[in-house]
């Protein structure tokens, strides 16, 4: 077997599209490992992605031809190695248990990233129970008036590391509107209440105050309105009145935990793709 | 055995509470089924709610002698017959779900309830799937200008038949200010969403167009302020980018149903305290 | 649109299957509304389940036309009209809350099927709960005697009813080999308890004896071999050491209907293929 | 206030126990923080969990007055302080998620314990990912000769770091009858299935075999009878088909390790009593 492919495409829905991209990936002489497909009716629009073996086909040859179909049908479309780790950019700011989830998936082979580069508002020694070993680390502080510079180093540090993909895990700043549409798509985010509910600061304060008798926690990617980005992942669990603020911290650290760690799991395996403001999730 | 009693009582809290309660339960001969109690240090107050058995002891003798005691303690207090069903008013627009479930589970003997009404804004021929049998039908349709006259009328059936508990199961009305002060902590409302999310109308399609990837209902008690009372008991599912409104309605129907059921079934068995504005549920 | 069909079909996995499926439908002229595939890597076994407007073409055709494809991949294979209720012949013993709960969901349109029959082996009076309107009700007492006699009779029903599913919503009878076989593939059972966990009678009193923290159903095709059927659909909630057995069987009633419903929707739906002692289930 | 004490007990139900206890406390000057009780009806067992603070009381003065009350009902019992961390002697084989997973809890301050050795069939270097800090390691290899010994090297450290618990996180070796003795009611195993489904080896394969909709886990105190004793906490997630078994152990690893982490917070809080063959869980 080679390398496997991940296709992924979206476009207008019309008739022949599986059918065009099924047969050009056989006629390639490609296997197909796993396939999913959405016909979204409410907007018309068309959602694919395709695991293949390509067989004898260089991936070059393919991206090309497909290039050409992707033309005839206006897609949205990527060609990726299967198996390659896509390289992360880690934000976290003082909380780091989201962090050390995220690593210890990535060292037992459970997320298939290669971690270029931890960035924090807060020095290293903020992060007492997690061993980064190897991986770079940058403390970037920030206050209003050295946003616009902090932003940019992240910015810069992204582009030499080559990051595809920036996790706010437990990163406890606002991204300014042009850091938020420069990382468009491929910048996650756990909001740590079970939106829309509980938007903005203190969300476990805020349920408590409220009597809600379930918390949970939202994996988004990040746009220019806060808390408002296309969902991704979303869970709950049920709490009772003897659960104060304190309890729900720490009920709400694991929801949180298992939540990010899903949704980058999800787009490191390309399953998640954009419709507007809500998400395509393909699961296996 | 005699018939067993429920104790409930809530109080500022100080040392000695449960000494004071059970100790008079037991000299008074009686023998404690079952006890929950509940210290809320973030408002120091207490909550107790005790199931015994009163032996010899005559039901006034206990409400006489116990109503010193909660004097002393500046109690809120009810005790009552556990298994004495308890009079439900149930209000009911055109979707009959929550109707039929609450009545084939008060048929089987799950609900400790006597409906004694059933009040709709339509008429009994808008409740095709649900068989009504001896339960009085009330149609008391509803316009701007006959709101106050049609409130009265229910308010009216609550005194005649003495309903301890109106029920308002999908009941698509939006009490005026004075009837929900009228029926304060004995009204459940069941919101089609997982509050605080998607208050208002249609919360399906506010979900659908959100993106979000769970839904949920919630039970209440009905305030003033709509959407916003007590919550006694909610409940949440998974649904996927491939759920269109339709489906979430589905879905929905199903998790409104059964957290509308739960919530009756805890305040019917007098399991549902108020705590300002939550609640405190004791579970057995 | 013209009605839509829906195509499933299972074969050995080889490269181009989904291709020459989905090139044929296009060309016909047909419409994917939705469409999943399962390449089973364990067992090199292909699974597609494809809804479709088939547009101009008559349903005939296509079915004589897919025949031929079907014969070159060795498929097992199925066609039909996604909109058509299926005849489906529901058993039930004394306890009626998964009669009432499938009743209800059809009624309201929830689920597309046509009840031809219900047969049990108690009289009708014994079925309190629930109204049977015009569904002919057959009461077959069965006794170790007349058990061949009696499950004739079933048999009988259903080939005259021409009933295309039978559904045993707590039809505390356990087939005969020869029974289970005749209806393989095509008759749903409801087990009260998390498969494979508490086999055989009364699981909730075993769950509590056993004193596990969770309850749950199982909704799995009838085989020969009691309680071991493909699994369809499962789901389990918690319980606590204060739910007795009466509880648990109450919580359980809640479980199993919804359970049962899910796996008979899914399979009214076409969504369930059978590989091997296993089942795939294409949600939408 | 004074250090908080946790007061837990058991006996024979009868009258009055709740109001001995609660007015002893109260004569004391006791002032109770947190009080649950159960009694269990179906065999005749009462069990009870108080946190208080004991005000100007010594502690040993409480110890022993309450041992006259303990005596007077023939209470199994337990005084101790509530914040102390208890003394945890953790065991583990290759696998090392339930282990990074106690152990980052314990450093951000969720579980109240002291963990006094780690012993491991491998060699330290076999725990890759997780960072041990300063806690003692034990390299006990095993062998079918050796067993006798290597388990009295367990027990005598245990002894000597005075080991309140022993956490099996994950030790893939099964205790002798002598072993589970020993520790009997203060050994936890977290089994990677939902009991009683699934004992043995290899459970994720098993439940892939078998097709299930849910995999779960369990936590339960270790006796003799292996996968039998007394279940502390489950819980189990929805699968699906295209699940294989790495699938399922990547799922697992999840569920084992907030299932574990659940149980063992729940008994260092003193909230689970043992019931014959069953568990009393005190949940805030």
């Amino acid at each position: 077997m080679s390398e496997p492919l991940v296709l992924t495409l979206s476009c207008a829905d019309r008739p022949g599209i599986t059918a065009r991209v099924s047969s050009y990936l056989f006629e390639r002489g490609g296997n197909i490992l796993e396939a999913q497909q959405f016909n979204d009716q409410s907007s018309n629009a068309f959602f694919m992605r395709v695991e293949f073996d390509p067989g004898e086909a260089a991936r070059e040859t393919i991206r090309t031809e497909f290039a050409e179909i992707a033309r005839e049908y206006a897609m949205d479309w990527k060609l990726t190695l299967r198996d390659r780790p896509r390289r992360a950019l880690i934000m976290v700011s003082k909380f780091d248990h989201c962090l050390a989830d995220l690593l210890y998936r990535w060292r037992i082979g459970e997320l298939a990233m290669d971690p270029v580069a931890i960035v924090s508002n807060h020095p290293q020694s903020a992060i007492e129970h997690t061993a980064l070993g190897e991986i770079p680390f940058h403390h970037l502080p920030i206050t209003r008036d050295t946003k616009d510079e902090q932003e940019a180093q992240v910015r810069q540090i992204a582009e030499d590391t080559g990051a595809e993909l920036v996790v706010l895990a437990r990163y406890m700043q606002i991204l300014s509107d042009r850091q938020a549409a420069h990382f468009a798509g491929r910048c996650i985010n756990i909001h740590h209440s079970f939106l829309p509910g509980f938007k903005g600061a203190k969300p476990y304060h805020q349920a408590h105050a409220r009597g809600v008798k379930m918390i949970g926690a939202s994996a988004h990617f990040v746009t220019a309105d806060l808390d408002e980005g296309p969902i991704i992942h979303q869970a709950a669990e049920p709490i009772s009145h003897a659960d104060n603020p304190d309890e729900l911290v720490r009920k709400g650290r694991e929801i949180e935990s298992r939540v990010l760690a899903e949704a980058v799991r999800l787009h490191l395996e390309e399953r998640v793709l954009l419709n507007g403001m809500r998400t395509v999730v393909f699961r296996s």
